[in-house]
């Protein structure tokens, strides 16, 4: 009697103070519980094995009390999901959100403030989020902290850049925990702001790997009026914590019940193509707000643009003058000015004649002269063209050859300017039928104090969205906060840069041959890239001999990048000129699709490798892109993704067999082949290079 | 020769280190020079006697040397100027404006920067302002701090308020500068949103009384691209240093040569009514930039707006619920909604019947139900009726009566709210053909750490104003920053609040009978005040018996105040019903002008009384206000403004005899006398009391 008794007794305080819950096939499991200080904490164990040891959560107000303590469960609910969508444009057409959830209803003790924690288990990975709900003693609120702890069990390898809250534009370091330091960073890298903001501090997304392979990604989802979440390393022990980026007063995010936090992730598979091809993120955004898509469709561009990172010209008219002047009529072109209407009727009549959709015209608007660095509020207006930039005749000249203009909206990073003039800007985009814009936010950001990871520009950059989606107009967003996955509730936010993208190859230490194969295990978890790949003329060298600048790629791997960096809006960012030139090549970017039925992730290993194939949105085509880091490698492939009993031509653009990204990089060679679902292929890749192939069936 | 060469010597010194400029009639004399530091400084003398004791100047800028020693002077330079403008609305139809000019061109030893002192010496004042010219070694810079200092020589009487970064809407306190002290008072005052900022800090317009009855008034003109300036007080020592409103990171301003600072300006006089009747401030702004003036109109407006001060109905449709579920058509109307389709007719139906120009109507737009006191961002959209206010039926029923309506915008002071649907809300604005808002910025403001009288927020309202004249709107503001004279580069600009308007006096303190009687003197100074005069219903007790506010006027007074509160938009603020109840004295409010040929002002004490006779534009009816503090006031007026030879009819609405503000603030009495140029008239002056006089001519 006795033993029963206590057996019970067991049993419900676990009812009471702990909860567990498991992914659908029961691979990854988390315990909840409250400690004895009644602070939320969780555990996570992926197949029986500790991942996530005791971390606690919490969250600090401004002039209330924590919520971080005293709690008592007043509930809990367990649920399961699986249903099917369909993305607009997306690496496939149907994606699967199966989950089980755990919501765990907390009440605090004293101030009987109610806060709930929601679980969601998938087969990849974890999810959590606090939410507030409606209640008499909790309306606003401000966030002075967030504490969530994500405690590792080990020195696990980490793919890390700084803690910054300017900038995401970094290259990766491969390192143990223990060895996360900032301060030991060469900076000087090309970023225009930095503030990063700790010794110890990190960004998500944030890839790792221990020592028994297993690999895990820290992230967040769905970020929507808060801010970004960078995480504290305490390096002795593996312990990472929340750190919210603040205002310009310290404060962290302005909320009103009902209100919720972004999702806080943990991917976690023996297998990193469970990460890579994770639709997790995307899963936990809101549904599509959008009634009428009908107008967000995949884009294949060029543009002015290369052109004035390799030197050829500027996004400037005059050169030295001030741009302030401009009205005054005192600008004098340099001669040298990229944005002219001839030079866009060239690029139209590239893109016209070789299937391109768009074309990017940067440095087309007054501003340019002395747009940077000084934290100068009214640069552009967005809405005044420069004198030999006559928008009446390309917008008709490229409806004439059907293709449409893509602006650009340089911000400098003065928001509250670009606000002002927004809806002008975006009057001007649909009188001259330009159905995407680029924006850029380079500067220090205004209003003064805020960083462009902090809830204000949050705030912004998804507004932008919805007011392009408002206009029925696509947006892509450079220096942007990293996407958690808005672009599945706002697809019209085509795609976003929000990492150190290819540019920073012409005219910086650049980016590392590995810097590519990273990437998908990072920043496009949380959305489209807007990478810019496509550099056929690959050393700076062959603009000005001075130079030693490259992108660190073989021409081959620039191929493989259409498959390898989703989006649907690609660009082929060489100059036109220069894919004359490499014609035969240039016929995989022709041929490339950017929206996808579905998408496999053959081979994958961060930071080192990556094989994909995707089968074009409504078509039988594959096309398959495979990339390496400095190494060389070869692998054999199985083209069992391919339609049985179907014939297909694949033409292969790989390196040639001594292409090297530095020493010989535009060495390439392509082939033919007649190839079934039987066969196989083998992979060559070069130091630094890739393959790109192309799977035509044949009728 | 010796003594010669002395001489000379003396003279060259001279020269170079000080220099002597004088007003026109060479009543004030400044005298410049440099302090062995090299720190410029200057001294005022208003009829030889001293009035500014030596003063320096200075600028500090962040991460940059001080610009306040090892100044020498490089060049100096005089210039006289004497011309008229025509104001587009204004007290007189011509404005003189007449002055001496200083320009010292300084350069800093070492740092080679440049600076210039520009003064300009008007015979009722002093202006100088910082001008920093177009050189290489400086181009954008930060304002860390102002240091110019204004020494008094005694200690003066001083009606001031507060040093308040976010609010001016205080009652005048009436002291000597040593009793300045802002933590003795009474802050259970109404205010909204307050932000005093030190002990001893005061506010300009700041108006001063010697000993030997000199009016000394302290102020600034032209605030554009800059904060505004309080003044931090040496009360020991009756010296006053400027202190500029910092932004949310503690910055002052953010500049790009060419540039100067606003004006800072000195008036001095033995004659009060020089002050109260300068137009020295307008002097000092640029001129009207807008070409086609034609719509900026003068405005007499009736509005539902007293109706909810007074607790009749709200601005609010719902009540207790929160505007954020407006969208889910969640409100459930409370029935006191005074922004019905219904009760907007009624007072249109008023305005045409009584010759008013327009009607304002506050509450008509969502977001009321929870728009106050949570530093909330998204409160208002500006574009969105409740669903009981009908805007196209409205528009059209006033069209119909030959109406117009006046647009409200309240911001709440979430200002990058506003900025965002500012295009938006003008859209609307000319579509249902309103042609002004009146915009209001109770609240916090967001940016958050910014505040109203920051840089940012004064480029704000001048974007506002210029916003507004892009798309031929006028526009009052409410709870903005002081005007400094901005409405003669804008006019249609066409009043402001931006002072503790009557308002306060339905619910809360109020404002004492003296308030209307410095406000002339002061707020005024900037340009044109939406006071919003007209309460016949003083005692709040009508509307509820157990309310003890009231307003701190006789009915009398409330008619006084269109002639002595100065704008081209004049409120009658009081209900319908309350009007057609005293309609005799409601006369006065009917025939009353809003725009001026001629003001004089007859008599002038401030803080106690000022009587002023205006004609009104294009007219020959003449208007006379007077009005006292809470001391009754007899005095005889002579009429000899009037055309010789013309006879008139003057009505003449003054206090009954036992008329009182607080014992029988009701009682007036109206009499009619045939007067020529010849005739005097006595006014009889209740205390808190006034007299409102028509001169019509007989023909």
């Amino acid at each position: 009697m006795k033993k029963l008794l206590s057996l019970s007794l067991i049993f419900i305080l676990n009812m009471v103070y702990s909860q567990n819950i498991q992914s659908p096939s029961k691979r990854i499991s988390v315990d909840f519980k409250l400690t004895p200080s009644g602070q939320p904490s969780y555990v996570v164990n992926y197949k029986n094995k500790l991942v996530i040891s005791e971390s606690t959560l919490g969250i600090k107000l401004k002039d209330k009390p924590s919520l971080d303590a005293n709690f008592e469960i007043e509930n809990t609910k367990t649920a399961s999901f699986n249903e099917s969508w369909k993305p607009v444009l997306g690496e496939q057409a149907i994606i699967v959100n199966h989950y089980n959830e755990l919501t765990v209803s907390l009440i605090q003790k004293g101030t009987q403030i109610k806060m709930n924690l929601i679980f969601r288990v998938f087969d990849e990975g974890v999810a959590f989020r606090y939410d507030f709900p409606k209640q008499a003693d909790l309306n606003y609120f401000i966030i002075s902290d967030e504490v969530s702890q994500f405690n590792l069990t080990d020195n696990h390898k980490v793919f890390w850049i700084p803690g910054d809250y300017d900038s995401q534009e970094y290259v990766y370091n491969e390192s143990k925990i223990s060895e996360i330091d900032t301060q030991k960073l060469n900076l000087n890298n090309g970023i225009g702001v930095k503030s990063i903001a700790g010794k110890h501090m990190v960004q998500s997304p944030l890839m790792m790997k221990t020592a028994e392979s297993l690999y895990l990604n820290i992230f967040e989802a769905a970020v929507v009026n808060y801010p970004v979440m960078h995480l504290n390393v305490d390096v002795a022990n593996y312990k990472f914590n929340s750190q919210l980026v603040p205002n310009a007063i310290g404060d962290k995010a302005y909320l009103q019940t009902p209100c919720v936090s972004p999702w806080r992730t943990i991917m976690i598979s023996d297998d990193a193509r469970d990460i890579v091809g994770s639709k997790m993120i995307l899963n936990l955004n809101d549904p599509c707000k959008i009634d009428d898509t009908s107008y967000i469709k995949p884009m294949k561009y060029v543009g002015i643009w290369w052109e004035m990172h390799v030197g050829k010209s500027t996004w400037d008219y005059a050169g030295s003058q001030n741009a302030q002047n401009a009205a005054d009529g005192q600008l004098k072109p340099s001669g040298k000015h990229g944005a002219t209407t001839e030079n866009t009727k060239r690029y139209i009549d590239f893109a016209a004649k070789n299937g391109f959709d768009g074309v990017l015209v940067e440095g087309w608007n007054v501003g340019w002269e002395d747009w940077f660095g000084n934290w100068k509020e009214e640069v552009f207006d967005f809405t005044t063209p420069y004198p030999d930039f006559d928008i009446a005749a390309i917008s008709a000249y490229a409806k004439e050859k059907n293709v449409k203009m893509i602006m650009h909206h340089e911000t400098s990073a003065s928001v509250a300017n670009y606000e002002r003039h927004l809806d002008r800007a975006l009057d001007l985009m649909k009188k001259y039928d330009y159905p995407a814009a680029k924006t850029g936010y380079v500067g220090k950001i205004i209003p003064r104090g805020e960083f462009h990871d902090g809830q204000t520009m949050v705030n912004h950059f998804n507004f932008v969205a919805r007011r392009f989606a408002d206009n029925k107009l696509m947006v892509n967003s450079h220096e942007s906060s990293r996407p958690t996955g808005y672009s599945r509730t706002y697809p019209n936010y085509i795609a976003a840069e929000a990492a150190r993208g290819n540019e920073f190859n012409a005219w910086s230490t650049g980016n590392p041959p590995m810097h590519e194969t990273i990437l998908p295990f990072t920043r496009l978890l949380g959305g489209p890239m807007d990478y810019t790949p496509g550099i056929f003329e690959i050393k700076m060298s062959f603009y000005d001999k001075s130079k030693t600048e490259q992108v660190h790629t073989t021409l081959a791997k620039q191929l493989a990048l259409y498959v390898t960096m989703y989006s649907p809006l690609q660009m082929a960012a060489d100059l036109p000129e220069n894919y004359e030139k490499y014609n035969d090549a240039f016929q995989f970017i022709k041929d490339v699709a950017a929206d996808w039925d579905e998408s496999k992730y053959l081979e994958a290993e961060p930071g080192d490798y990556l094989t994909v194939v995707r089968k074009a949105k409504g078509k039988e085509t594959w096309f398959l892109g495979a990339i390496t880091d400095e190494n060389a490698r070869k692998s054999e492939i199985k083209l069992d993704f391919l339609n049985k009993g179907q014939k297909y031509k694949a033409i292969i653009y790989e390196d040639a067999k001594d292409a090297h990204w530095q020493k010989n990089p535009i060495a390439y060679k392509i082939r033919a082949l007649e190839v079934t679902n039987k066969s196989k292929i083998n992979l060559n890749l070069a130091p630094g290079g890739g393959t790109a192939i192309s799977f035509e069936p044949i009728k």
